[in-house]
């Protein structure tokens, strides 16, 4: 049985990663069937339909790859409002950080959850991924910042996985912060990092890949480089949060050891742009922090120019970007980092999958690759990007079955 | 018959209009029946509910005055996506309008459109809207422009009131742009405004109020002025656009004919900011289109401190903010213009009342007044405005009726 998706008034798709122009194609039709995509074209040449197979009417529709939010840490306990009000009153982020607060507020709370507790919040929010047409996730370990606690989260995130009709990916970010046991005694949780957890970690499957923040006061270059090459010697891809606060070289770092990413990059510099853009790092841009943090966004226009791989994703956490809303990361993105529609397309699809590894089997609609797709209540790519505030995800395919579709109020009234 | 809506975790009003502290009562509980609201206070002390009444309970929530949109534009027809990615590429709203573009092209859109599917469309838009606790909501017409087009959007206005469970004002917005026809007549259309639309509008009650787009290049002030007398004449309320492009003066012309309000406000002057604060006159501030426009925000920390009262809208259009989604003005208010939760929630209560000439009915949660109320999934106010991605309208009641609740997805999970 296959699942015919016709007359769809236009398919958009990335061919390859990177900034190339995408494939449009006007009155199309999309087959599916269990092995993956079967065809691609015109619904004039498509194949007829059998008798058992499904039918669906994408008139008036666009279709795109499933998208794939490839930086997110969905998985934690507790609200951070209090320091969001301070924030406004002109306290920084860092600031509330030496203080005591930010991440390691939400440690505390994200260590006292059961494991079971924070699955049944960790499910709810990925339907909600889901319900906007997010196929393909990445989840963050790092709020647990001990070996129990971060053990905890990346069997939650592996239980997800289990259940998720899409895709999540799993990526161990034991090196997210200091532990607040640790202060005095650094090397002590880097050797339980690169001797005790990621060794476990790799023996029992538990992470795709390790993510480091490499940040002036949280890790240096060197240890940075210490953590991700004993992840690299676990058998884990390794992805980096760079040049985020201050201009210390993570990307080039990134670039350096072939990470994945170098993730956020607001203040990257000219030598990590070069350095990126002569690589296949991808550079993962959140515009949705920077605007949060009233920080510059990163340069996405130079990073394009450049030949780097931008991909774009949420970052959705507690303390520095709680918008759960990835629309809106597009409007951003075009807003204040004047991508063009096309460049956001591709961001959100193939070069995330690049960004987590999986662009080989997902983030593009052709023949052979896995039906993640999204059927949208919009006239155009355009309309979804200067409407956000409204969910447009008609049908959402993973693996070719039909996993979400929309009820009232998303209809696109703009006729 | 009478609800009781009881163990609420904390109810939360403006008392008066202005910046005054907000009533905090924890644990508390509020009884409306048809006569509207008739007891606030302590659960302890309530009076105990009858067989026949309702009883909600509120443990964990919070319970918020109905909201109240003082400014929308939401009926109208057609995208303007293209003109949005224009802008995205460097194109200003100004260059944009000057080409044919802006306003008018709605015009066009809106004016071939009939009154039945223009209804059709605003009445799932303001589904949309009560589903996010809006219970007061003023909508403009101005996409008409023509003495056809314009009495049609009233009646569409109109129709909408009669079916909407909380209130709609209606706004006339004639002079929302020169019509393309009068182009080299402006005095010939401003005679229809006054001589022919106002008239006809009165005596047909199609509109509590009249607003003019006060503006470089649209109305000048003297025009401002000449066609809000004529409201005035026919016993309509005034309105104003003013100081949001260029620093015209339209707050001051606003605050000497005693307007309701002075909506936008970006370019203010200290000179209007002194005589707002000296009238009765509402500021009302519209974030989410300096957002759009990536203009400056209003002075909003100025004005406040200054004594003028201040309220927040969406200003929903197609053209400078298709933002539908009241939560995230807030966060732009607190985030980008430092306001307080508590000056933000009377913002879009009872200030907001005051922009359209209700306050003495809504707006606040107080035995007599109307039993316009939302009880949040969120246990503060701050989480609201921390969280602006999910709507967290648990319950929504009108006039004391239940008129809408949330299903699925929108628990709130930081805890």
């Amino acid at each position: 049985m296959a699942t015919h998706i016709r007359n769809i008034r236009q398919i958009l798709t990335p061919v390859s990663p990177g900034n190339t122009p995408l494939l449009k194609i006007e009155n199309g039709t999309v087959i599916v069937d269990e092995s993956g995509i079967i065809y691609v074209g015109g619904t004039a040449g498509a194949p007829v339909p059998q008798n058992s197979d499904l039918v669906i009417d994408g008139t008036g529709q666009i279709l795109t790859p499933g998208l794939i939010d490839c930086h997110t840490h969905l998985v934690f306990a507790g609200d951070r409002s209090g320091e969001f009000i301070r924030r406004t009153q002109g306290t920084t982020y860092s600031e509330i950080a030496a203080s005591g607060g930010g991440i390691l507020s939400t440690v505390q709370k994200t260590r006292d959850m059961s494991e079971n507790d924070l699955l049944r919040n960790a499910r709810i929010r990925a339907a909600r991924w889901l319900s906007q047409g997010v196929t393909s996730l990445e989840i963050k370990s790092g709020y647990g910042l001990s070996v129990e606690s971060e053990l905890k989260l990346l069997r939650v995130i592996n239980r997800l996985k289990q259940e998720f009709p899409g895709t999540v990916q799993a990526t161990f970010m034991g090196a997210h912060e200091i532990p607040p046991e640790y202060r005095d005694d650094r090397s002590g949780w880097i050797s339980v990092l690169t001797q005790e957890l990621l060794p476990e970690i790799a023996r029992n499957q538990l992470a795709e890949a390790c993510d480091v923040f490499c940040e002036t006061g949280v890790y240096s270059l060197e240890e940075s480089e210490k953590i991700a090459r004993a992840a690299l010697q676990n058998g884990l891809k390794i992805k980096f949060h760079a040049d985020e606060l201050t201009p210390l070289g993570g990307a080039s770092l990134a670039a350096r050891l072939q990470a994945l990413s170098a993730d956020h990059l607001l203040c990257i510099t000219d030598d990590g742009i070069r350095d990126l853009a002569a690589s296949e790092t991808v550079g993962v841009l959140l515009p949705g922090t920077a605007w949060y943090l009233k920080m510059p966004y990163a340069p996405a226009r130079k990073l394009i120019n450049s030949g780097a791989t931008v991909a774009l994703a949420t970052d959705f956490n507690p303390g520095s970007c709680t918008l759960d809303q990835f629309s809106f990361i597009w409007m951003l993105a075009a807003l204040y980092m004047s991508m063009s529609p096309d460049e956001i397309l591709s961001a959100v699809t193939l070069n995330a999958a690049k960004a987590v590894g999986i662009h080989h089997i997902t983030g593009k609609i052709e023949p052979g690759f896995r039906g993640d797709l999204v059927l949208w209540n919009s006239p155009s790519l355009e309309h979804l990007i200067y409407h956000p505030s409204l969910n447009h995800a008609g049908k959402v395919f993973a693996s070719g079955q039909l996993v979400w579709q929309s009820e009232q109020w998303n209809e696109c009234l703009f006729i």
